[in-house]
């Protein structure tokens, strides 16, 4: 549901959101948890689906920008090469990459009698503060019930790989937003989904106001943890024009006050999932769509938008998590307590 | 001078600024300008001397970062390649870049008998809305001129390659700023120059506060321009994590309100006098310094502030520009014109 | 005309040469030189037109690669962010960049009253070893020459920007060759030309056999000196897909004996005259074929084929060159000369 | 052992080979296999250690290039982003990165008790022409062995990782080879190992002749597969000129024959294991040697060397292996056979 319009939190909008705000807007994409918690343990997995179709087989033209590369994803290299993704797109902890990689491809060979070769996303933020990470917690079947989870509707915050992630001096994880822009005429949507694990207490900003959240982290932090940044769209762009869209995702990071920490592994993916690539084809040549460049800056506007409010919706629709010593406010509970001492 | 700190414009300052807040408050960094004026024509000549030595002998470690591609900057291949910049760092306006090339080649020539190759970088914004950019009014003598004025004192604002640039609905230029961080004890300085050309009327944000700069130039208009900004620091940072600053100079446009749209070319380029490489060498290995990655963070955040400054200050000392049926309003001119009139 | 059939040296051809067995093979590209001599003084520029329209307003899919960026070209940054090229494709040596772009620049805006900004693809190898670079002797009126000559037909070897140049331990220059392959029942073209400039005496390989050429050029030799490969193509492939072209180039130099020494600028450039993209458009969305992932490896197999031939055939239609204590034979003469020594 | 110098087939070497002519003549390093073989089934693991002290607190320099990113290999992104290595390298097939991934991790967890993020190095290539390669038969106890048996010598061919690996029409695998060079009246080694399963039948070339495969795989086969290469010295280079290095590896594949086919993913690690990167420093500042980009062509020839000989030792050394109905010739038994028949 993004950030509600009634939530007191101002963030710049010159488009529209979508009906729910979220990057499940863009028909198709769907979106699932699975969250495992435990005594000392708050971690998870969230998976995102490109469309409900046969992944493997109608690849979505694709991009990624590596913001910052202080980070364990895997299936980028391809993606880049070819400009396409031919699986879901998974979130986890930094240290179950190869756990829930190997799930997914188990998933796609499972839908893909054929498949000799996959190349599936996984994209880790790390939850080490709030999780005990090297306990490896994340199995095939958390994989499995993202998965099956996925849909239009899904919650935000401390949930799925979002379950123990902090940024910013607060509890972080998962959120979602969604713009709609007009291209010759017709509308087109473009959806945000991030895991916000990034930034050092005290540099939180929104809307252009800072929020000073040392006062519930004391302890000087660093600008540690990463973000996750997954961007969607149903208009027809190329991925040369994706990557540009994805690179992007960086100006909504300096808008909420990080200045991309060394510790950060900040990664964007966008995709759209109009004129998907089939992967078997009789013809030699295909045909697709692109946007003229003199149309782009709308959905530029429009993402960079989608990102900052999926940053600031992660954190307001994120509990307060506590995990042994550890303890980071949810954006709601922190206004209650601090929002009196706030300039 | 960079922004005056009794100017009311309040920016996010974790780090002391250094003694003449500019660029060359790095030691042996010199700037010039030559700026050409007359009906019709607002353009000029900015140089930037990495050090005052000989620049092809003792190269400067350096690193580019492409922002935004749409530009047509020189000599940035070679940056990527080989790691270093061996010529002075000129700015001008995007169709002069050949015949700044040109006669930058000429000066490094002269300069050095021996010399067969030389890469020279030379970078541009489009000055057109403010200049007869197709009337090619930069030649061989204010590229001359410029390095002839290079100094550790100079002028922010509409001077130098800054004439005729426009920013974010205003005038914009020329700006600097520096910050100083310790780093085992000892001080070390982080400074930026900028030339501004970027953004669209209405995005302005200074501290965090939007400033509607439509008022002044209520045509709408598209994000096109560009924006060069050079940072240099005489800590030790080798090539990869020179690239790694110059990138943080995204975030640093984040924070005053651009989306990086389509048609800005945002080049960014990182260098460091410390342990510079000599063109010839007896022996086959070389010791250079780096820093250990743990304590990068404050290096990338005095970058990101002083980047933010410099934007700022470049609006901040422009003066008002007109030319033919376009006129950019100067930051201090608009404040009091439309100061009242902003929420 | 390639390297003739008769010529006693042969390459590995699995696809046919086009007619003219040429660049300009592909339909609409055209290629012209103007070529400098006089005492001491062995330079030029070669031109290449993607095709015999308006350039700016019908700008070619286009994507370059940096196999060895000791190189200082100049437009590149450009094409590689918006995937296409606007301008002639100038060659020309090292130092007299400046001028080229200059002079390219002023013949795009005769052109095009409308334009503004506009990204020229400038190109160099250093011809030091037969030319007086430092004299600087390219001027505008040989831009303007090479780009007045631009035809379907055009000189190999030590013509226009190959005038100066060398290449493994001989003479080099100019080549060009063509592929033709094809795609869902039709005949493509793959062409190629090359301004030859790098790769140390001794290291020659044509077809497998290695020919030492320090026979030739006794003094040892390093590699240095840059290679040129521009590839054309009327094949549908996007922007992507061309960067997968133009990186294929270095398998070519592979085959003819370099190993991409430090000091050799080696840029590939790959265009399609398919579905070009005009500057305006009434319409934000556009159509634009590509190639199916499978069926790109006879594009890719033609690419390294029609560069590898260019690059013979820069050497073999060069003719033996002096300058001063310099002197470069061309190929031919070194096989009639030392043919008999070598095994 | 490399290429066994009276074997008949003969490479260029302008550079020594080291005593071992193995990749591990490059003081520290070591490498170890673990292969699977069953019915229907031919894969592993192979290790490679970078040193044998502590991987993660004394990281080496490192870089990669994707030189064709049709690949699956985990961990590159941050070695592109840090510049060093702090983990064994992996090899094994395409699906089996996840569990490899998360074998690794867990050795990395044992030996690092404070450990809460790492990054581990895993590549791929696809073995299922001689593998049931959905069966997954790579299993966390296969990675232990491969790190277990990790020493100087090693076995090369159809070995652990290289098991199931086809090559140029015939059984490719694991090969390895060095080269000594000096540098300041210093020795040091180019080591380099592959996996090979790169290239079409027919395309073979070693010292410059043409092998015909298709007399052993007289069915028309694609250019798929990839290669994965790894260099290391001892010399002392940063990650930027290590990064020079991996990427003239395809200067190797194209003197082996290849042309970079769509579906191999080629991907190349180099590696110093001179002045390795501490994790945890009492220091900001550290030192580190480089290079003098003058004396770098001694590396790049000898990388391109070792590699090409590398390669050509995969295929020497890798017996004939049949699967189902695919059988691959091993280069020796594929000389018995039809060397009378090549021309």
């Amino acid at each position: 549901m993004g950030l509600p319009n009634d939530c007191g939190l101002a963030l710049r909008a010159n488009w529209p959101k979508g009906p729910r705000d979220l990057i499940t807007d863009v028909p198709g994409v769907a979106v699932g948890h699975a969250t495992v918690r435990a005594e000392g343990v708050n971690t998870g997995v969230t998976a995102i689906l490109p469309h409900r179709g046969d992944l493997f087989r109608e690849k979505v033209p694709a991009a990624c920008c590596v913001i910052n590369g202080y980070g364990k994803s895997a299936g980028l290299v391809q993606v880049e090469e070819l400009g396409t993704i031919e699986s879901p797109i998974m979130m986890t902890n930094t240290l179950s990459v190869g756990a829930v990689l190997d799930a997914t491809v188990r998933y796609m060979l499972e839908r893909g009698p054929a498949i000799q070769s996959v190349n599936c996303v996984v994209t880790e933020c790390n939850d080490s503060r709030l999780n005990d990470i090297r306990g490896l917690h994340v199995t095939e079947e958390h994989v499995r019930q993202a998965l099956a989870n996925c849909g239009e509707d899904f919650e935000e915050g401390a949930v799925g790989s979002g379950a123990g992630m902090a940024c910013l001096g607060l509890k972080g994880g998962i959120g979602s937003a969604s713009r709609v822009v007009p291209l010759d005429g017709q509308d087109y949507t473009v959806g945000a989904i991030v895991m916000s694990n990034f930034g050092r207490a005290g540099d939180l900003v929104i809307g252009g106001r800072r929020y000073d959240t040392r006062l519930a982290a004391p302890e000087a932090r660093k600008d540690t943890g990463s973000i996750i940044m997954v961007t969607a769209t149903d208009a027809p762009l190329n991925e040369r024009q994706l990557k540009r869209v994805a690179r992007r995702a960086m100006i909504a990071l300096g808008r909420v006050g990080s200045f991309c920490g060394n510790g950060s592994g900040d990664i964007s993916i966008a995709f759209s999932t109009a004129d998907t690539r089939p992967s078997d084809s009789d013809r030699s040549i295909l045909t697709a769509r692109l946007l003229h460049e003199d149309s782009i800056d709308t959905v530029f506007e429009a993402a960079v938008e989608a990102v900052e409010e999926a940053i600031v919706s992660s954190l307001y629709h994120a509990g307060t998590t506590a995990c042994g010593d550890s303890r980071f406010l949810g954006l709601r509970e922190f206004l209650r307590t601090y929002g009196d001492r706030l300039q």
